[in-house]
């Protein structure tokens, strides 16, 4: 199974493509796109949505996972945010990807155990778990990768108790 | 100048089409695309893609006009509009629209005259304006106009402030 982790973001939206196969996990690629704070709002969206059928044009994942959003302070920064992913969820439909969303407590207990992880242990795990040499950069490549990762486990998780059940 | 207005939600985005010649102004069309709550969001936002593209191609739209977004209280009703609005500015995006973006406070002026203007105000205007028999159904429908009027009116006083500077 190949899986898209997405973490969006207007001005970077973080991607991390990994491949699952068994108990193995390798990372096909990682990064950001980025925009410019001076282009206009529909050239950057537009930059995103490309970017992220690129990478669907290029690896073929199966599905994407992406992180729910959850903003208690600043809404103009969640609006900036949700246009984003909201291009890039229409990216992944249309090149017929499957889409798992998971919330950040979530993606903390899948990836690193449990679910008030900070930041840096999420980070220190997806290197940890992906046989990296250095924490992914940015900051947002890391966390689509750790949203990717989340899938795996979870779509593990998911596939034992089935056969537990049967 | 033809404007295509829009008013974006995720259940409802509300759109309206206006051919603005001279001192006439006419509706083209307007109404909203709905999609359902049990729907998958991936789905949803496809559904707006396509009905804000199909428009653009029926009507031949130049400039898309759209509220600012301004939410105070209510950061997953934000984070559902913005997804919504994502999308759309990208469907107007890929069909060669212009985008002009105005705040809710500058439509009420531009419609009513003055920026507090209640919402069934704005909507008496839209209808007067138009000359339509009634007011426009649903809510989102009339605020999409409601864009797209002020669009023309500021356009017209942009023309007009270059001719007096000239």
């Amino acid at each position: 199974m190949i899986i898209l982790g997405i973490d969006p973001g207007l001005a970077k939206t973080g991607c991390g493509v990994i491949k699952a196969v068994g108990n193995r996990i390798a990372p096909l690629t990682y990064g950001a796109i980025t925009t410019r704070p001076g282009q206009d709002l529909a050239g950057r969206l537009r930059i995103i949505y490309d970017g992220i059928s690129e990478l669907c044009r290029q690896y073929h994942p199966d599905v994407a996972a992406i992180e729910e959003i959850f903003f208690a302070a600043n809404v103009k920064t969640a609006v900036d945010v949700a246009q984003a992913r909201g291009v890039a969820i229409l990216a992944t439909e249309s090149c017929g990807l499957e889409l798992a969303q998971y919330s950040p407590l979530r993606i903390k207990q899948a990836v690193v155990g449990y679910g008030r992880a900070t930041k840096k242990q999420v980070q220190q795990m997806v290197k940890v778990l992906l046989s990296l040499e250095e924490i992914p950069r940015p900051d947002h490549a890391a966390d689509a990768l750790a949203a990717a990762l989340c899938h795996v486990f979870t779509n593990k998780l998911n596939i034992l108790l089935k056969q537990q059940n049967s």
